[in-house]
This record gives structure tokens, C-alpha cells and sequence, in this order.
């Protein structure tokens, strides 16, 4: 481990002082070779299949698995699309002379080695090493056993594309030992890596925050709200919670529990009901919510709960302080929106909310990086510090500040 | 403890959204009282500086126990002077209106929970207090045992203030267990807090590192390098390396190996020595060193030593290039400069040395928030991610997306 981490390090020299022109000709070139080495990647991910079929993977993972033409063509586009990016390094951030006439300028540079541990799609093998390479950075991908062959044949053709154009192959690595021993060792390695990513269940990301020594970037859970305020505009209200649960009810942005006001619950819950009665929505509510429309009973643990499913928790709240205790509790500072048409209820809402994206009357499922213009997304950050919220390139990269003096010594 | 997190965690919300008029006035109130009650102060810190004696503490360390009318007075004057720094929460840092209309603000907030370790001067717990309010943070603080009594008297006066404004007394908090198993605790608790920051010996940062779950942002040590290079002008070099090492040989600012390219070795070694041997400056120098001034030899260790002293280890290099790679070697990625007229090597030495400070024909000593017009400092970080290099108070806020919409649902 040790030998390859070294490996990995002094690479990072390299690809940190890369020209933008270098590295979008050689993400390229990364692009054609998937392209041309798709019977090469289809018959190694034919091997992950039928691993997962007869581990008995559920059709759903088995469908995140597959790989054809179409999709290979896809991943080359992703890269493309990486290459035509800003080049996220070497921006001035500021600059500023100070009275003794040093001029400092704080710049973007890359954050070094970044470790990677993911799950099932093969493409974020692909995606996350142009992310990384773009910016500067070394990875080094963990992703599920399940997709072994086929990361393998990825990261196998990526390679050679460094070497052809001399660059090391170490520059995009997969991790040698891709046991648990061999995640719990790496997120250890603080002199050589200088970031992990975790992007998974729960579980992983507990046993990477808890153990790790080189700094984390999670990406966590989302148990995100909408509160529909006394002064909401109830066809907005209406369509935006219907879209923010039922538009892709298992990504982290979608909404898990609705929280309406008090004072207009018997004008909106009816109507709420028949919309998503239409969609086959299971719906839970309160105790007063149940009193005006004949649903489910939510138990405490609902509150609590990432359904990741087509399951709605719905309560009754007293007024705006109400909503915004009942988000700080079970929250989990991921994206919350309000809808209402009074700016003063909207502004406490949205300065009092803790979490990464708030929201006024909108889908909490526009949390992503392309929808925020990012162009490409890492992921969506649950850390407070670092990254916070959609990941674009840019959060990739850290800043130095540069020093230009003229012979300055400090009192 | 869950019960006291849990209050600290509840403070912060209140604290965090309180307008910048009133947190000025508490803060200022709070540095009125800090010299109202100077009797209280110098009581307490009588009760430390026996306890000192007794248990041998060095002269050195008694000193920045000690406190009187005038350094009671000084940290009364910081707390003014955090008071007037412009806010940091609130700003936007980028706002944009994406495809669909949506208005995306991205605005700085406090962290939240922020717990720092720290040792000795007691100024400390009220500079980081006011610094911590000042951003909208709950700060819980764990001083040095040796500065107990005087920390409790200082905590107790601000605590004071906060209640006379009817604010949670927990939003500036001692923590109640200072034993190292509380500490051990205190960073596990990453469901109440945000952030830790360790000030203080290795053994500290390296404990904090590896076991906490909570985020940290290092104050980490300095080893740092000055590189004479062969189109340095002879005077600028002399005046730089001097003050780099001389002002305050036990900052972590300091440089602890000169590194001199070997054309100009001859001409500059023997004013080097003559410059550092007025300052009684011990010199260690390579076998090359050795052969152009009579100094002691440096050994292997002397290179990855960082003295925090009046001694400075020399080293000959071929070239630029050699000169990165032994800073990439053995730097600490703090502070590393370069004395140079030449344009081209000085770009280079700055683009290629991965250190938060790189300077161009400046003292190393520079690297501090003060120096650097944050008017105020929390540390230097030598993390990677959120903040590195001095910390100044807008590094105590991260951000996050408030999105307006106007019914808004994504396709």
C-alpha cells in the first residue's frame, strides 16, 4: 500500500501543473478510447452481470450494472463535456497589496490525492477520474465489488491514455486492495491522500467518518421538507410538492415529509390527497392530518425516516416557528424548501433553516450540480465545512496564496 | 455532556441569526466588563501562577500565564477590535439566475458548534470567544489545566454579559470535562459539533486527527524554507533570511533550513555566516556547507527537524528543480519562499510548492491574519480544505444556497 501511495503523491506533482490544454486533449483521447474499447469494456461487464445474477442482485442494481454501446457513448460524452470546462485551477480568488507593499494573491490550486468509495454504476469510474484529472487531482477509486470488471477495463483504458502521452498511470488509480481492510487502511494515510470521499449508505459513511485521519467529505443522506406557509399560493404549493416527491421519489433531494400550516390544512389536504392518490403515493399523517383527510397514521419513527420511496410523511404545523423546530430536529440539513408568497415569513425560513439549500417556492430536487449550471457534479456534499451542498469542479480544488515581495522583512 | 451539547446546539441557532448591531454591543459590553472586573481576573490567575511554581512550569511558560492590569487591558482592546470587523455572516459570495428562472444566492453562515484546544495564555479564551460570537458561532472551549482558574474567571464575565442580554449563557462555553477522556468524547460528538480546532503540540493534532469523527481544521507545525536562488539580489537575500529565522526563532513561521542554489554558494555563504553568527544563531550545514564555511555538520534528521529555536540547518542545491524537490520532501506545506529577481524561477518555485504561504523575496515570519489584513486571527490552518494558511474570521463561516423560485418543478 504504502509503495503505491508514494506512487500516487509524486504523481500529484505533475498533474497539478498540467496546462488546461494538456488535459483536455488527453480527456479527449479518453473519450475515443472508451468509444473504440466498447467490445473490450461490454465483455468484461458481462462478467459483472452474471456475478450479479447469480449473487441474486435485484434487477434494479442489475440494471446500474449494465453497460452498452449507448451508455459507453454516454460516458465518452461525459468526459467531453468535463474537457470543455473552465479550467478550475490557478483562478485568482483575490488579490490585495498590504500597507508594506506585498502583494498577496489567493489562488485555486488542486487538493492533491483524493480517494473515492462508491457503489454499483460503472460510469462514475469514469465520470470521477475526468472530475479529478480536470482539476488537477490524483483519485483513487474505490467503487463496488459488484462492478469489478468493469471499473477494472475503465480505469485499464485510462491509463493508457496517460502513458501515451507520459503522464503517470497513477494519476487515475483503482485501489489495490479493495477489501474493508483495505478502505479502513486508506482513509488512514493522511501523509499521502488529502481527501476522502465517501458516497454511499449510511453504514460506509459512519465507518469512514469515525475512522478516518485524512479529512472527509461526505455524501450523506437527505431527509428533506416543504412546508406549505399560510400565505402559500396553493397551485405552486400543489405542483412543487408533487415534483419534489414524485419526480425521482429515491434520490436525496426528494421530499420526505410535507409540514403544512394550520390554518389552511382543510383548504390544501384534500387536494393534496387526490394528486397523489393519482400517482399511487402512500401517505402518512398526524393525528389532526387524519382527522381531515382518511390516510395512514404516522408513528413517531416516520419523522425520522428516509423513505427513499414513493411514501409521504405529512404534518400539521401551528405557524412558521413550528415548522422551523420541526426541520432543525429531524432535518438532516440537506434541502428544505417553504412555499408562501409573504417575503418576511420566506426570509426567516430561509435564514433559519440549517441546511445546505433552501428553498422558496421550489422542488427540493433541483439540488444537483447541473441544475445549479455546475456543468459537471462530484456529488452532493452533507459536510458543513469544505463543500456544502451540489459539488461542482470547483470545490476539487483548494486555494495557496501567493506572496510577491520586494525584499518585505516583519517587524 | 448530551445535556450540555444539546444546550450548545440549541444556543446556536439563536446566536446565529442575531443582526450585527447587537452582536457588537454585547461584544463590547463584554470587553467593558473584562476590565471592570480585573480584581476577579488577576485573583483567579494568582491561584494558576502558584499552582505553575509549584508544579516547575518553565519561566517562559509562567510568563504567558501571567496576567495584569495592562494585559487585561489588551485582551478588552482585541475584543473592540473584533467588534469592528465588517460581519461575516450574510455576504453573498455568487448569485446567478439559472434556465428556468430560479435565483440562486450562495451566502456565507455561521458553522455552527465549534470546539477548540488550545493551551496556556488565558487572552486566548476571550480573543476566540469574541471571534467565534462575532461570526455567529457557539464556541466550547478546552484551555490548558494550567490555565484553569483565570479561563473559569474569563468564561464567567462574558457568560455574564450574554445573560444581561438575555442570550444562552452556553453560547461561549468551558467544557465541563477538560480531561482527556472528555476531550476524546468531545470530538466523537459529531451530531452537536461542527468543527474542531486543535492548537497546540503534535501529540495533541495527531490525537485529535486520528479519532476524531467530527471535521477538523488543523493548527498544525511549521517546518519552512528559505531558497536562495542564483539570481537572488545579495541583499534582499541576507535581509530576508535574517528576519525568516531571527525575529521570533519559535513562531511557526520561521524558517528552519536555508536552501542556496550552488553558483552563488561561495559568494553568499561566508555574509550568511557572518550575519548569523551576530545573532548567535547555531549554523548546521550539508558536507558542501561544511566545505565553504566552518560550521557544524547537519545530519540526516536536521532536515525534517523543526527547531523552534535559534538554529537554522543549510543546504546546498544544484538547481530550482532540486531545491522543490527537497521542500516537497521535507516542507510541512506552512510557509516556503524564494529569493529571486528572475521571473520565470520565481513562477515556478510558487506554482510548484504545494505550502498555503509561498513567497517571492519575503520573510517567511509574514504568515499571519494580522499581517495579512484579516484583523483579526483565529490560527493558521495547515488543513488542505475550508481554510488554510491564516484564518481569519470569515474562515469561521461556511455557506450556503438560498434558492428563489416562483413555483418552479424540475422536468
Amino acid at each position: 500500500m504504502e509503495s503505491f501511495l508514494k506512487k500516487a503523491k509524486n504523481a500529484s506533482s505533475i498533474i497539478a501543473t498540467l496546462d488546461g490544454a494538456t488535459k483536455n486533449k488527453v480527456l479527449n483521447n479518453m473519450a475515443t478510447a472508451l468509444e473504440q474499447h466498447q467490445i473490450y469494456i461490454t465483455t468484461e461487464n458481462k462478467k459483472d452481470m452474471e456475478n450479479g445474477k447469480q449473487n441474486n442482485l435485484s434487477s434494479a442494481l442489475i440494471d446500474r450494472l449494465f453497460l452498452d454501446e449507448k451508455r459507453i457513448k454516454g460516458m465518452a460524452e461525459a468526459i467531453r463535456q468535463i474537457a470543455s470546462l473552465k479550467d478550475p485551477v490557478g483562478k485568482t480568488h483575490e488579490g490585495w497589496v498590504v500597507e508594506n507593499g506585498m502583494n498577496i494573491h489567493k489562488v485555486s490550486v488542486p487538493i492533491g490525492v483524493i480517494g473515492i468509495i462508491y457503489e454499483s454504476r460503472p460510469n462514475v469510474t469514469s465520470d470521477t477520474a475526468a472530475l479529478c484529472f480536470k482539476s488537477g487531482n490524483i483519485c483513487i477509486l474505490k467503487g463496488g465489488k459488484e462492478a469489478q470488471n468493469s471499473n477494472q477495463a475503465i480505469a485499464k483504458i485510462l491509463q493508457d491514455v496517460l502513458l501515451d502521452h507520459n503522464l503517470p498511470k497513477e494519476a487515475i488509480s483503482l485501489l489495490p486492495d479493495s477489501s474493508r481492510e483495505g478502505v479502513a487502511n486508506l482513509i488512514k494515510q493522511d501523509k499521502y491522500v488529502d481527501l476522502i470521499i465517501p458516497r454511499g449508505g449510511e453504514a460506509l459513511i459512519r465507518f469512514v467518518s469515525s475512522n478516518a485521519s485524512v479529512p472527509v467529505v461526505k455524501h450523506d443522506k437527505g431527509l428533506c421538507h416543504t412546508y406549505i406557509d399560510q400565505d402559500a399560493n396553493i397551485q405552486k404549493a400543489l405542483d412543487v410538492t408533487f415534483n419534489a416527491k414524485c419526480r425521482r421519489p429515491g434520490i436525496c433531494g426528494a421530499m420526505e415529509t410535507l409540514l403544512i400550516d394550520k390554518k389552511i390544512a382543510k383548504k390544501v389536504l384534500p387536494k393534496i390527497k387526490e394528486q397523489f392518490d393519482k400517482s399511487g403515493t402512500i401517505l402518512k399523517g398526524c393525528s389532526k392530518t387524519c382527522k381531515i383527510i382518511d390516510i395512514q397514521k404516522a408513528t413517531k419513527e416516520d419523522w425520522d425516516t428516509e423513505y427513499l420511496d414513493n411514501i409521504l410523511s405529512i404534518k400539521i404545523m401551528s405557524n412558521l416557528d413550528d415548522a422551523i423546530n420541526h426541520i432543525s430536529k429531524y432535518g438532516s440539513g440537506h434541502s428544505d424548501a417553504i412555499i408562501t408568497e409573504n417575503y418576511t415569513t420566506a426570509e426567516k425560513f430561509l435564514n433559519n433553516i440549517d441546511s445546505a439549500c433552501v428553498y422558496l417556492n421550489a422542488s427540493t430536487q433541483f439540488t444537483d450540480g447541473g441544475e445549479f449550471g455546475f456543468g459537471a457534479e462530484v456529488g452532493i456534499s452533507t459536510n458543513k465545512l469544505h463543500a456544502r451542498g451540489p459539488m461542482g469542479i470547483n470545490e476539487l480544488t483548494t486555494y495557496k496564496f501567493k506572496i510577491y515581495g520586494n525584499g518585505q522583512t516583519r517587524k
